[in-house]
């Protein structure tokens, strides 16, 4: 009878116009240049606390060592030009803050061209666009161009300023706990470390702050830990802070990112490739959302890489529309405010939701009976027998009883029988109130 | 050398022609009115008790507490009419048994035919045939007819009458051990509950009586367990009084319904998937009737719906030609005497004859030596070696051989090598009786 | 990224020309009578013994018991020969000795034609060619000849003479271990009974010789036991006074068979398919032969069967190009020296060594630190970020770390990751060295 069973959506409910919200947030945070360091990073947070409601803010001491990493300096940069003889300045920080390096040491230095060239990147197949580029660990300075841009360079010198400071400083983070009924964890987390890109990586911090702003209006039964740090480095510390206490209580974590526009979702299993988060998001896609694209553990490259690493091994994984890497606009100036909507981003928070609200009733049930219970004397079952069985919702009733057996979860349940987790969850409350199951989540 | 394996069949020994004896007990047993309860199933357990050899009966008491459940008031009828205003009876239940709903109420009642329509069932989809009904938890009346005597009906006013009793009274059932060498326990089971239909139900009762009369005249390793009960209560009730026992012996059971048609077999596994019975029937559709319908388990609509639920876990599946509901005949008058045939039961007989006799001999086995056994000096190996090995019953023997560690029984060695078991079978049994095997069998 | 890591080939070095030099053996020991004892075999592997810079030789006198077993008696022939009544030797051992069927008792009759056919082997479908044939456990005597030469016998009295010996002796074997640093061992093993065939068997202990001359000049992580012996009841024997020691230490094995020409490579896996032996030589072949042929467990016919049975179970299968039975020439006169060639006796040495190597590289590693090891600090990781992400062997140390997990040895490592174990082996050396890694193989 699977294929009676109707694939009818469950709507989510996500309150007034999130993706309005997100877009506006994207737009006001646009123009500040973020890095792994420095001001940026504390006007973004800063921000995204206030319209999330609070966010805890932490600065972390240059140095500072986390597992086999040291927290690098800070990174402030006030002004960066490039200047022909004519006095133009032919590439300048404050037309687009991608055209600097990031991590760029201070320099005042005139060159010649050839001496210039040493010291910029630009993208020969991608010529209108102004890669981005960083040096995080080695210092050095340099300028991003559009490939057009630098073809038109004549010969002669060049003044090159940088107006920056690397120096010893703080690394900031902000994260935020909202407790629920158990401490079981949802991890969500996002990075601030990139200037002006807006899919990535605008399009996460604010479907972050989205989500918390809802998840603070409600009851919830399990507890979101929401993080917003640098790449890599930043989450390398929170790792080495946090560790056993997210071992002891995530049961699932998606790393936010590249979720503002309209293409695909992406799906990229953990190391284990079968955790909660695996399991809720492969479900929703499949139900929901089938044209998504499959990639493979090894296909990973932002913070699901610590996240999954030996001996951390925490069930986390990307969220993601089209995937970093993926799309044409990716890591160049090209990934502007054109390549985010109001739309894409509510269709990614009601996505995201989702897999929050099944989570939420993904619990464990056992019948408190031997044999089916008589459904009939409890009005769920049709009192009078007919050729062709019973309809859909008593159908979806038997067969989700017949795996109540304390060991599947409701996840379990709606892959075995075949319907979306969110049309078995209902039926399986209103059963576990009207005293057939029991629910047994530890 | 697999392909070099004869697939030839193994003929099944059955006795003089028990397709005969199981199509004419059909025919007597076709005209009686069963029901959940009531006369009606007390003379179809007398008669097939009495053809098997012998049944226990049981009476259970009206009221009688079952896990969810419990017995219903038993139900018998005399007669039943609906008289049209010229005094002919337009629906009698002298006709045809199916023409009153079960368990209806008694009425004596005169009733325009708009208000007799809301007592009315029909099918359009079948306008000749006359649905079979049922109402057993819910206190009502009703008749069935087929469609094209329903549009035949005028308009005016109509007597009708059922002369039934529903009132405190009792369940009955049948069961019957027949003991084998071993308390291993195959489980078989029928429903006696269905009025005049052949296919559905007849014909696994019937089946039932001729396996329990073959099993009594011979030798068994394995217990078998017969039970003839109305559907789903019954088996509740059963359950409800014997789960430990079965728990404790049960290595496999089959639900036989719906096996007197020519059509192809049907499998449907149980929840587990991959219990004795589910592999035992798997293998001898695979090897003998290929061309098998495949279901899943959400399929599953009668009594193995209890076996299989949570908690009660004992590994029992449908065995059936077309399944319930499947074939276009099923659960109305359509399914008469016509749909089955001798042969149909025949085929049928021999099939589960040759489940039995492959668990029968599915024993597990260890070699009494390390390395291969030296077949030669036991005549068991050509003694002159050639070019192309040696011969099919050697390589069997030499491959069954190579699974013999006291771990894989004989169906799973069967599956290894990609023979019939009851090629297998015969050729374990000899190199245990000539000292190369041990039955490790617990 | 998987599809950007290079599947470049990683060269083995084998020294010297080894295919040269295993030819011109094979060339040497290809006119010896060999057979299941006798002093063919002590010819065999005296040279075998010489070539490989030691190989102890062992007497086992007639009717030792091995489990089900007793070694036969001691066979030696001088001379045997067919003459008709002109005085033609019609068939003459000295010209071919696969002539006289293996363990023919001495004769010397005259026969009519019509009698000695009953004593004549040929094969109809190839007229040209001698068969081979023995009768190791039932004493008889036979000669083998080409189809065509057996139907130009004319009627006529045969004088038969075989001049031989089938009396108690011994049965000898040879074998040698070449200790590695650890006992964990490799064996390899070929068979030393059959007479003048080239690719089965002489391919296989000159691949052995070989293999034995170059893991003594060099140091070795692993083990390797070395094993020369009759097939069937010379492993039986080995078996039975070695069992506990090999199940101790073999971690892998191989059966040397049918290496020397130039056909595709086989795989035939042990029974239960997923041994080391079994994970090497597919995974080489799947990256370096890809071509080869799949057979099942059910296809093995040599000394594989008795590592194979229960209660044995060592992870032993074949190694081979050509199975047996697979190739025309099988088993006849027509496995000559020119089936085979030092070119593919060369190739099959590389790939033999090439899983011999990656068995001596397949440690299990678990990463020193939590989360990904900062590889810029060590000059393993670009230090300016790119849109393209990092090349090919940092994506490979990258994946490589994320499953260096104290579990996951590099082999499974490789597969997880899509690349031949070979290139990831001194990537792994690297980082330990480096103190990235531990090496926690016990």
């Amino acid at each position: 009878m699977t294929d009676a069973h109707t694939m009818q959506e469950v709507q989510v409910v996500t309150g007034s116009n999130p993706g309005q919200d997100m877009y506006k947030w994207a737009c006001d945070l646009f123009p500040v240049c973020r890095s792994l360091t420095g001001d940026g990073v504390r006007t973004t947070l800063d921000y995204l606390g206030n319209v999330m409601g609070g966010l805890g803010l932490h600065e972390i001491p240059s140095g500072a060592a986390c597992f086999d990493w040291n927290v690098p300096d800070e990174w402030n940069i006030r002004s960066a030009f490039v200047m022909d003889e004519n006095g133009n300045k032919v590439i300048d920080f404050a037309r687009n803050n991608l055209h600097v390096v990031g991590y760029s040491e201070p320099v005042d230095v005139t060159l010649s061209l050839d001496e210039l060239q040493q010291h910029l990147h630009s993208l020969e197949e991608q010529p209108d666009a102004i890669p981005y580029v960083t040096s995080y660990y080695r210092r050095t300075w340099g300028f991003c161009l559009s490939h057009n841009e630098r073809m038109a360079l004549r010969p002669g010198n060049y003044r090159v300023v940088i107006d920056s400071t690397l120096a010893p400083g703080f690394m900031t983070y902000g994260d935020v706990v909202i407790p629920g009924r158990s401490e079981k964890t949802v991890l969500l987390t996002s990075y601030v470390c990139h200037p002006s890109m807006a899919n990535n990586e605008l399009s996460g911090p604010v479907l972050l702050a989205a989500l918390a702003r809802l998840l603070r209006s409600r009851e919830n039964r399990l507890t979101y830990r929401l993080i917003l740090v640098p790449e890599t480095i930043g989450t390398i510390y929170y790792l080495s802070r946090h560790l056993e206490e997210l071992k002891r209580t995530v049961i699932a974590g998606f790393v936010l990112s590249c979720v503002g526009d309209d293409r695909d979702y992406s799906y990229l299993p953990s190391r284990r490739g079968n955790t909660l988060a695996d399991r809720v998001l492969r479900h929703v896609l499949d139900a929901y959302h089938p044209g998504y694209s499959r990639y493979t553990f090894l296909d990973r490259a932002s913070d699901e890489r610590q996240y999954n690493s030996p001996g951390v091994d925490l069930p986390v994984i990307p969220f993601a529309r089209s995937l970093y890497r993926r799309y044409p606009e990716y890591h160049t100036s090209l990934d502007d405010l054109s390549v985010i909507s109001p739309e894409g981003l509510q269709h990614s928070f009601e996505t995201m939701l989702r897999c929050i609200d099944i989570m939420e009733g993904n619990q464990t049930y056992k019948c408190n009976c031997l044999c089916e219970p008589q459904l009939g004397k409890r009005g769920l079952y049709p009192t009078t027998s007919v050729k062709n069985g019973y309809g859909d919702a008593v159908r979806i009733t038997i067969d989700s009883l017949a795996y109540c057996d304390g060991q599947t979860d409701v996840l379990g349940i709606a892959e075995a029988i075949g319907i979306p987790a969110d049309r078995c969850i209902p039926i399986m409350e209103r059963l576990a109130q009207g005293g057939v199951l029991s629910c047994v989540t530890d």
